[in-house]
């Protein structure tokens, strides 16, 4: 596959320190015509599953030949290794922590893992590899160096614990996975895994049935809702309101789809 | 007008969830030359009259040839339309809920309502226009694709209710609609109302007097003033404070501009 | 130097209210083919040692000819300059508070402050000279205007109150002097200081005290640890946890690394 030139970042940094930008300074240093996309520097610190969920649902809607840089990585320093998947549409780069891990199986996927600092940076820090290791690779394969050059090929790599809703066939039980700034819970309750049955209500925890509407203005303000959202998966929100802080955004909770057929 | 392949962005959507890079994902999908600005994804949730607020007031800023894309949309997933207003130096685009209402009476305004779902992503959500279809649009406009194809005219759009402030030729009458990152009060009393009269001071609910001055730094350290702010509204502020803070940001505070002449 | 029409900017104007997206606005009004990197813009309100730390220790990886700007302007609209510094690889653009302090005694650096308005926006306000002056400035460097065009030479800047470390031997004696979005404390002990020195172990506070470590993972979770960061300054972190939160960010607070040899 060809890289595209464009680049996106997702990591826990925030915006505040000046992290991102020194990382956005190191690729233009490295690839001038690189053009930089700030998925997100939001992910709660140090939250795997959160990074793989985000990068999984977003990176689809980046050109082919994109290079994602995803560094959630509470293991910088330590042995993990960086690691690169291709796959027919886009490069991945990020830690072998788990991040990567909804790619194995796809078909076509290669991995691969860092091995060559020529092309990294000169000195290394303990703490920012995303500055000093994951910055130059990405713009080192967006201006065109070969893979070779800079990784070898990797067998296996880590995979976070599963984390899919349960089919019982007349209903599908999961929970909530994430929660957005708006306050809207979404679920591992995938539209996918509905098929050809039809939704009924959904249940949250043990005492709230909900609706499942096709827009939050079809039940009245400050009422509740389920809904399927913009990442496909079922989420349960508020009209007007904040689903987050209404009820306890606990990941315990459970979410049953019933279904019919 | 010819578009410049610029692309402003102005939403509620923060930046931690990821909503905001993918919007940024599709536009170079379709316009890979577009550049994009990220004017401000902090608008306060489902707050559309200080979108509007701030979109009037930055929009300025940018060339000619510019796409504006506001999306601040508690009616998303419901029959309210999407509009595209073009005057003779911008493209508007944003739901029809009052938020390009400023625009209406301006000379040479056009509207538009989006018609045309070829121009859209092909799978639509319920909940994520900006993605689906705002941002498609804006990358299609931006590229130079005819309005007609994506658009059809439209007469009427929304207006917000009217939050002038009140003229009563000694005084100016009006209210705080907006406090910023630094906690300044920022009033709907604005510097072209005062035409030739000389402002003498300021009053700030029932108890405060204030001077109107030209820096900051005119009044001792945590002293509050009044001055003309960046966007040519009267602000309340505290020297090296915060005024939002000190006092309390309420809305049907008055604020009052006494005038001589 | 020749600049490479790449502009830096690091604010404390946040995201929230627009600013920052005005200032692109404005830079790419006047100079269409610029890339912008949004450094930062949480500076901690009006606080310019926090500005000049991250300047300093960021605008490194950036190309050189790159534009520099910094605005944490506590006295905007007062009689402070508009200062440029000219070195062998950057321009820097900044308000003559001590931001620009650290550049002094580079060598080669050459001094200069703003005289020309003819390279502002027509209308100056007096709060946002960031949109009004430094945008097109920097916007006008960035298009290869002649320095000498826009700005007077200057002999002397403002300097902060220095913030070194004491070097007492056998230790070196600091302080925090600012902590990231992870909790991590930054001391003013830096690495380059130590020399052939051996470092034994570093004294927090009265009580505490901590191994100096190559990996947040060298120490079991949630237990503390000093490290060399990424800036190259001695930092205290808590693996998997949030220093700034266990320990009290407190600025006064000693730090003492201990050395061998």
């Amino acid at each position: 596959m060809t890289p595209n030139k464009l680049i996106s970042l997702l990591t826990d940094f925030g915006l505040q320190d000046g992290y991102v930008g020194a990382m956005h300074g190191v690729i233009y240093s490295i690839c001038p015509e690189a053009r930089i996309v700030d998925l997100t520097h939001g992910v709660p610190p140090q939250n795997v599953e959160a990074a793989a969920f985000l990068l999984r649902a977003h990176s689809r809607y980046f050109p082919h030949g994109t290079v994602h840089v995803a560094v959630v990585d509470p293991g910088v320093g330590s042995s993990r290794e960086i690691i690169l998947a291709v796959d027919d549409r886009y490069f991945y780069l990020a830690p072998d922590n788990g991040l990567l891990g909804f790619l194995q199986g796809r078909p076509g996927v290669r991995f691969y893992a860092a091995n060559n600092p020529d092309y990294w940076l000169p000195a290394v820090s303990n703490t920012f590899h995303g500055r000093d290791i994951f910055a130059p690779l990405a713009a080192h394969i967006a201006s065109g160096v070969a893979i070779e050059a800079m990784f070898r090929p990797k067998e296996h790599i880590h995979r976070l614990p599963e984390a899919g809703a349960e089919d019982a066939g007349h209903e599908i039980r999961g929970r909530v996975i994430y929660h957005d700034r708006f306050g809207n819970l979404i679920t591992n309750i995938s539209r996918a895994a509905v098929g050809e049955r039809e939704p009924q209500l959904v249940l949250f925890g043990d005492e709230l049935r909900l609706p499942l509407v096709n827009s939050y203005a079809s039940v009245p303000v400050n009422a509740p809702l389920a809904i399927w959202g913009s990442f496909d998966y079922l989420e349960i929100a508020v009209n007007h309101g904040n689903a987050a802080q209404e009820f306890q955004a606990d990941r315990k909770k459970p979410v049953i789809l019933k279904l019919r057929g």
